[in-house]
C-alpha cells in the first residue's frame, strides 16, 4: 500500500507460518517475508529485524535498511501520514513512536490489592504504534538486551532509551491507531470497513428516455449521502469511463434496465469487474433493477426469470460478486 | 434495572437538563433525580452527591445512602454482577473501583517532546467505573478537596486515598466496561445491542398441516445459530405461551400463514407487543411469512395485497414495530 517501504517482514507463530504463505499468494501481495515468531513479543521483533543482518535466518538476506518501522497486525487502520511522520522523526532521533491521550486514569496497586497511587492523567500518554529506528539502534538494542526484557518487557523505545541512550521522539497519532483486542473492537473494524466500502456506488443506465429518467433521479436523492458516479450507457460497450471507476475501487454498482435481469450485458460488467481484481479483497455489490410497467392493476414473476436471476448470482458469488435483483414497479 | 439501587442522580449540562426529563419520561426510568453538572468531572460529580446532603440543591432532599455507586454514562454495558462487587468492596473498605489491564504501555514524555521513561505494563492497571464509596467519605473528600483538584483531577479514588486515607479497593473489572469514546465505539456498541436483541426468536404458525411442518423444519434449520421458541397456534386466541415469550424481552417475531399476510391476525400480536411496552427501547421485527402454492409455473402478487402490507408496516413503525412480508413459493 506504501510504495517506499522496500520489504515487509511478517512475523507469525510457527503454526501459522503457511497460513499466512497462503494468504500473501492469494491476495497477490508483494515484496513481503514471512519469518516465525518466538515465544514472546521481543524475541518475536528480535527474530523480524534478523533476516537484514543474519544469514541464517533467510535464504537470502535483504539489504539492510536505514530506518526500520515496527507495527502491530492488530491495528490494521494506519494511515501513511503517520507512518511517514514517524519514520521522518526516527531518521533525526533515532526512534520514535506514535502515542494517544490516555483515556482512563492509570493507578498503582499495593500487594493486598488496594490503591497504592494514581498517576496524574494528563502528564502520562499511551504508546501506540507504529514505531520506527534507525536500524543499527534498534538491532544494537536487541543484541544487548538481557533475557529478562526479552521474556517480559513490551516496549522497544524503553529498550532503545536503555542500550543506546536514544530519547525516542513522540508523534501525536490518531484515533484509529488502536488495537483491535475484543469482540466490539472486530465490531468496529467490520463497521469501519463497511464505512469505507460504502463511500461511493456507480449508477449505470442505458440511453433509453424512461431509464435516463431514473438515471437522473436516483443520483439526485443519494447523492446527500454518499458519493454517486452516474453513467449512461449500453453495458455491452466496454466503456472507459466505467473502466476508471471500477479501478478507482468502487464496490457498488446500480443497473437500471428494462430489459429482464438484463443478464448478458451484466455479464460484461460481471467479466470486467473479475479481471480488475477490485472483488479479490471485499465482496462487490450489483444491484440489478428492473422497472416493470404493469400493464393491468397486477403483475407476475415467471418461475424461469427468477431461476435465471438465482443461478447467476450464484456464478457470482463465487467470484465474490454478490448480485441482488430489485424488482420496481413503474408508474 | 438493579432493584437495590434506591435512587439514580444523573448529572447533565445545564442545556440538557430539559432534554435529560424527556427521555426518562418518554421510556418511564423511575427513581432518578436530574441535577446540574459543573464545568469539570470532579464538580459534577460533587453536584450530584449534594442531593443526598445540601436542601437547596433539591425540592426534596433524597435519603442519605450508606453507599454510592458512581458510575460514567458512556460505559452503558455494565453487568449487576461488577456493580454489587464494586459495593460490597466499598461497605468493607470504605472506597472501591474496577479496573483493567492496560491494553499500551503507558509512557511519560519530556518538555521536548520526547520519551521520558516508560512504565512496567504488568505493575499498573487502568482505572475504571463503577466506583462505590461509603457516602460519608467520598462527601468529605470532595468537601475538603482543592479547586485545584475540582478543576484538574480525573480520579474519585484520588481524593478518598488523599483526604480520607482510605485505600481502595481495586476490582478487576470485564471487558464490557469500556468507554464509548470514539465513532468506532458507537459502531461497537451498535452490534452489541443488536446481538443481544438477536439471541431469540419466536416462530409462530397455525395448526394447519403444511403450515406445522414448515414450523418444524424452520427452527431445525435456525436453532444452530439462535434460541427459538417455536409456537403453533392461532394468532387470534390470547395465548398465555406467547405471552411469557413476549415479556421474557423477545425482539424477533416470523408468523408463518397460507392466508395473504393475515392482517387481522397479525394486529393482535402487535396490539400484544404494544401493551407489553417491549418495542418502547428496541424495535422489534415481525416478519409475515406467506406460503404461496401456485397452481401453475408463474405466481401473481395483486397490487391491493402490496398496498395493505405496506400501509400496516408503516403504522407498526410508529410504534416501533417493523414488520416485513417475505412471500414464499411453497412446492
Amino acid at each position: 500500500r506504501i510504495s517506499w517501504i522496500s520489504d515487509i517482514i511478517v512475523v507469525v507463530s510457527p503454526e501459522n507460518v503457511e497460513k499466512m504463505k497462503t494468504i500473501i499468494e492469494k491476495y497477490g501481495h508483494k515484496r513481503v517475508t514471512v519469518v516465525e515468531g518466538g515465544t514472546t513479543r521481543h524475541r518475536s521483533i528480535f527474530n523480524g529485524l534478523k533476516v537484514f543482518a543474519e544469514n541464517e535466518f533467510s535464504s537470502h538476506l535483504l539489504q539492510k535498511p536505514e530506518v526500520v518501522i515496527i507495527h502491530d497486525a492488530v491495528r490494521p487502520f494506519v494511515e501513511e501520514d503517520i507512518v511517514s511522520k514517524v519514520v521522518m522523526a526516527a531518521k533525526e532521533h533515532g526512534a520514535a513512536g506514535a502515542i494517544r491521550p490516555l483515556v482512563s486514569t492509570v493507578i498503582a496497586s499495593a500487594a493486598d490489592g488496594c490503591l497504592d497511587h494514581s498517576l496524574e492523567r494528563a502528564r502520562y500518554r499511551a504508546s501506540e504504534m507504529p514505531q520506527a529506528f534507525l536500524f543499527d539502534i534498534i538491532y544494537e538494542a536487541y543484541q544487548q538486551c538481557t533475557d529478562y526484557d526479552l521474556d517480559y518487557g513490551t516496549e522497544c523505545l524503553h529498550l532503545a532509551l536503555k542500550y543506546c541512550k536514544t530519547n525516542a521522539k513522540l508523534v501525536e497519532g490518531t484515533a484509529d491507531l488502536w488495537k483491535v483486542t475484543y469482540k466490539r473492537d472486530l465490531y468496529a473494524a467490520e463497521s469501519i470497513i463497511k464505512d469505507n466500502l460504502s463511500q461511493q456506488v456507480c449508477l449505470i443506465t442505458n440511453v433509453k428516455e424512461t431509464l435516463a429518467q431514473v438515471g437522473f433521479l436516483l443520483p439526485e436523492s443519494l447523492k446527500s449521502q454518499i458519493k454517486v458516479e452516474a453513467i449512461s450507457i449500453s453495458l455491452s460497450t466496454n466503456d472507459s469511463c466505467l473502466q476508471n471507476i471500477i479501478s478507482g475501487q468502487c464496490y457498488n454498482f446500480v443497473c437500471v434496465n428494462d430489459k429482464r435481469w438484463a443478464i448478458q450485458e451484466t455479464q460484461e460488467l460481471v467479466d470486467m469487474l473479475e479481471k480488475s481484481n477490485i472483488p479479490l479483497l471485499y465482496p462487490v455489490v450489483l444491484i440489478l433493477v428492473h422497472l416493470d410497467i404493469p400493464e393491468n392493476n397486477s403483475f407476475s414473476i415467471g418461475m424461469e426469470d427468477l431461476t435465471t436471476i438465482k443461478k447467476f448470482a450464484r456464478e457470482t458469488k463465487k467470484k465474490n460478486i454478490l448480485v441482488y435483483g430489485l424488482l420496481m414497479q413503474y408508474k
